[in-house]
């Protein structure tokens, strides 16, 4: 269930491959190769590439996933949201530019924003929508409460009921708040969530991996991305980056059996 | 009040333009140097840029801006939105790689996610929420009955009340909803409304401005898109977007007077 997301932040890089031009790939893809037989998905964040003009280290970052680790899915986390029309090229985007194999979405212009994704190449692709986030503020509008029921959980039952004909949606869950954790999982029945939260956002694993799974075991993307990509800072970050990625792996194992 | 939008669709720039390696850019240039005069910003909309691989070319638009057009803001229409390390790395990317002056977000995230573009440059870049947005799926979320209100207006109140604390926020509401532009005017005070979908999506200008001007007669910035773009397709598309340019200020000017 672990997700290793990849947020190249520039200033974080290992002291070795500072002032090469491909750094952000090199690090990126020495994080993948160390941890691609631990994970079940990698989602790059594609801020971290655009603010350092790395949109063509993100591609080769992508192309370097499916060539070398071929049945990764790559979830492009961008958090897009447009009416059809612009949607469309956001769509082209993640799945013809990048090839991207899932993306992340907000939800607040309604299903025909939507829709592009969903149905893009015959609904193959990934289409998650963010539910309730990781962040404090995510309250803000995830709380307000719309006729005893909050936002968020509105938003997953309309996702689960209205918006997921083709079968490839996916919500966003915050690793933060297990109790809200599993009143979507309440609501939406055997759909993947995609976690953030854990590490340095301070979720807990037993209580999210509890919170969230199925009655059989599944359903989790679960996602780190500054406690592995950052485990070490110097010659060793990708090994150190393996070590605290197979940690995670086995503690969400552990309490995902039981 | 006019704002031109720069969507360049590949499919429909003009022919003599095709085939030339920066032709989206070329497209734009000739298309703001043509409206300049004419308006009260541009605004780029990424995704147009991004799908084409043309990221480069939007620098050099906003670039080409700034240097010829001097004192002409650019909205950089992205609608992101994410947790507050993230949207600081989005905001690198709006205002110190692309030199925007203002930017497009989404609000489902909250404050917090917001803020790193409220604060940024003590607050002198201009930030636009979505609230009520111009596709017919905007309902799906926007009109949820929170107490009695529906969510927009909440989000509007909101905004003005809560997070606009710099005086820089700005609301995206439909011009297809003349009724609902009026709500959040008189929610909203004298902030400035960016206001799409005249033109091509059929939003009618005089009920534009008579429900979304302010009682002095400002608070609008009225984006028209394709209806300008692609006023003809031939070698005379620049002066065919300058005169449909010139038509929409003119119907502006005419409603907002009285």
């Amino acid at each position: 269930m672990l997700c290793v997301g990849l947020d190249p932040d520039v200033a974080r890089l290992p002291s070795q491959l500072s002032g090469r031009p491909r750094a952000i790939f090199e690090f990126c893809a020495a994080i993948v190769d160390a941890t691609a037989e631990l994970v079940c998905a990698f989602k790059p964040q594609i801020a971290y590439f655009a603010a350092a003009r790395a949109d063509d280290q993100l591609e080769a970052l992508i192309d370097h996933i499916h060539t070398n680790h071929p049945g990764i899915p790559v979830i492009l986390d961008g958090k897009r949201g447009d009416i059809g029309s612009t949607a469309e090229l956001y769509a082209r985007e993640a799945f013809e530019r990048y090839h991207a194999d899932a993306v992340t979405l907000s939800p607040y212009m309604g299903k025909d924003s939507i829709a592009p994704f969903i149905d893009y190449a015959e609904g193959t692709k990934g289409v998650i929508l963010l539910c309730r986030t990781s962040n404090a503020g995510g309250s803000d509008l995830q709380f307000l409460d719309v006729g005893g029921r909050k936002l968020y959980e509105v938003v997953a039952e309309m996702v689960a009921m209205q918006w997921n004909s083709r079968g490839n949606c996916a919500l966003v869950v915050g690793a933060t708040y297990p109790e809200e954790l599993a009143r979507v999982r309440s609501i939406v029945g055997e759909m993947p969530l995609l976690v953030p939260g854990i590490g340095a956002q301070g979720g807990d694993i037993e209580a999210t991996v509890r919170a969230g799974k199925t009655s059989s075991g599944t359903g989790l993307i679960i996602n780190s991305s500054r406690a592995i990509l950052y485990a070490a800072n110097g010659p060793n970050f990708a090994a150190a980056a393996r070590t605290a990625a197979s940690e995670t792996r086995d503690a969400i194992n552990r309490f995902r059996a039981n």
